[in-house]
């Protein structure tokens, strides 16, 4: 597999590269909190063997948030994918506006958690410490998945499996390694099931009183497991470039979904090889699928496959595309009509 | 070891605790980077058996920033300490305005990173992947780093070794399960030596022009380090609460540090027992001979050690105590006077 990037730098972009907008943020208010998590009680040598054994916190959900001066609509929830925290939606690999400002400035509060296990919502480290002190099999620890460039160049439909970009793509393929270093260790397969992103989501939106839950990838069906917890809190549900959607929905589940408006969003080159176990075209259908069931238990779902409104180039990190404005518009727009 | 808390729910903290302020904050601009990071070729074992081998990011920095509209002073880096990521400086456990708002706020550009090997920095999982697929030992795995409540209400000076809190005391004790889920496991001993956050420190402020450091705890001789990288950078240092000062300079490091002012913070408490393996009475020790030395060299360097100043009953997690703002502010009184 041949590369055409090796010869970038890794030496740090250059802070010269943020593009700043002529127009100041004025925010009613900013911050972070947690939601969720408990308290496990963990020996000496689960902690690391520095502290004395006692109880942690684990399984708790960050969550960065913003709030416009003037607030024009409910809610966003901005949940990242795999391998990736919540700054997916800041400031794009090149150094523009991510969606996380932009929704902002267009009036809606904002909020963007890390998924339990991941980035400030931290992880539960007591099986690695186990097997470092001998206490359980290596063997039995739940791996730590990344996505080498050679991995996510196809996957998501950056470029070709060869690593060169797609003609006309919109991705900002220059800016290739700033999208590298978003990537953290992803211990999914360490966490409880079912995920507890899940009810933290749900819990982030009750408390919010109702949200619109915007997805990404791995996520994709996030929102609705957050919507089988509390079906009135989630007021609608964005799926951006989902890895699937559920198809053979029951009765009892159709009932859910039915009442929330839901959009689907896809970018170009669905049948492009992805060089991993995972085919983009696949997801597509099983989307298309799950809105033909949603309608046809009376609800409002919309696939929005950007190809066939004549936006073109698209990868799947669209919110980092050359064109993520354009995309937010529309997606904005639907919103309008819900 | 009785602990008081144990009756705390840790279901998630009500969102009608966060504290909005009555004026809106107006930025020039916010947002994320990433300064640093080297290309590191993994195998598909490393990279936890999911995708292509090939090259990821490892030891790169993230950094949140926030510009205030006005600006009125250099731009303040507040790095983190143990366990902890960057959230120690955005909204206080019982929802109160953080340093990074009230420093923006007060006209100061604020840049807040996660140290490398946390939270959004990540960190270089391959040797855990190894010991899962058999091709490394277990033992050699570097510890990840928790500290129990148990430890940290002692270590953190919230309270005693019994797990209640200090008579007077200033941290917000009934929020303290916010604290717990703050944390994230520390794997500093799997970094390269030299801590690559020093570089990415450096780097960071050289970029910006100059820059005011400020550490706290396990970083707090870290903006010492980047200054030896790039002693043109550093415009001031202020460790909060640090875990210790270097003693002994030598020549060659006094003729860098004796050109930058610095100003070190203590709390109260300084000599309970803190029922790990450290005394902050040292550390507070350490870095009043630090400050001789200095002075001897011709530069300048204050201790304020707030009992001396009538302020009492502050812990180790001072930005974040009831009176975090009364300490912000005799802090940008001494920025004023550099």
């Amino acid at each position: 597999m041949t590369l055409v990037l090796t010869s970038l730098s890794l030496c740090g972009q250059s802070l010269r590269s943020l593009k700043t907008s002529s127009k100041p943020l004025v925010l009613k208010a900013q911050g972070s909190f947690y939601v969720g998590g408990i308290a496990d009680n963990q020996t000496f040598e689960q902690l690391g063997s520095f502290g004395p054994a006692g109880r942690i916190s684990v399984n708790q959900m960050y969550v960065h948030y913003m709030v416009p001066k003037k607030t024009k609509g409910l809610p966003v929830v901005m949940i990242h994918g795999m391998t990736l925290t919540g700054k997916t939606w800041e400031t794009t690999p090149d150094g523009r506006m991510g969606w996380e400002e932009y929704f902002v400035r267009k009036g809606y509060p904002v909020y963007v958690p890390d998924q339990v296990g991941r980035g400030r919502s931290g992880f539960n480290q007591a099986i690695f410490n186990d097997a470092k002190a001998g206490k359980t099999e290596a063997n039995k620890l739940p791996p730590m998945w990344r996505f080498s460039d050679e991995a996510s160049i196809p996957n998501f439909r950056i470029g070709t499996t060869e690593g060169k970009p797609n003609p006309d793509g919109k991705f900002p393929f220059d800016a290739l390694n700033e999208l590298s270093k978003q990537a953290v260790p992803d211990v999914s397969m360490g966490l409880p099931n079912p995920n507890p992103t899940y009810k933290a989501l749900a819990d982030l939106s009750a408390e919010l009183g109702k949200t619109i839950l915007m997805s990404h990838s791995q996520s994709g069906a996030y929102p609705i497991e957050a919507a089988y917890i509390k079906p009135d809190a989630v007021a609608a549900m964005i799926f951006v470039e989902p890895g699937r959607c559920p198809n053979g929905l029951k009765p009892e589940q159709l009932s859910v979904l039915s009442k929330i408006p839901t959009l689907i969003v896809f970018g170009d080159y669905l049948t492009q090889p992805t060089g991993v176990p995972h085919s983009w075209q696949t997801a597509y259908e099983s989307c298309q699928k799950y809105t033909e069931e949603v309608k046809a238990a009376g609800g409002k779902a919309k696939m929005l496959y950007l190809p066939n409104s004549g936006i073109k180039g698209n990868s799947h990190m669209l919110m980092q595309d050359t064109n993520n404005q354009q995309i937010a518009d529309l997606i904005i727009k639907w919103i309008q009509t819900i």
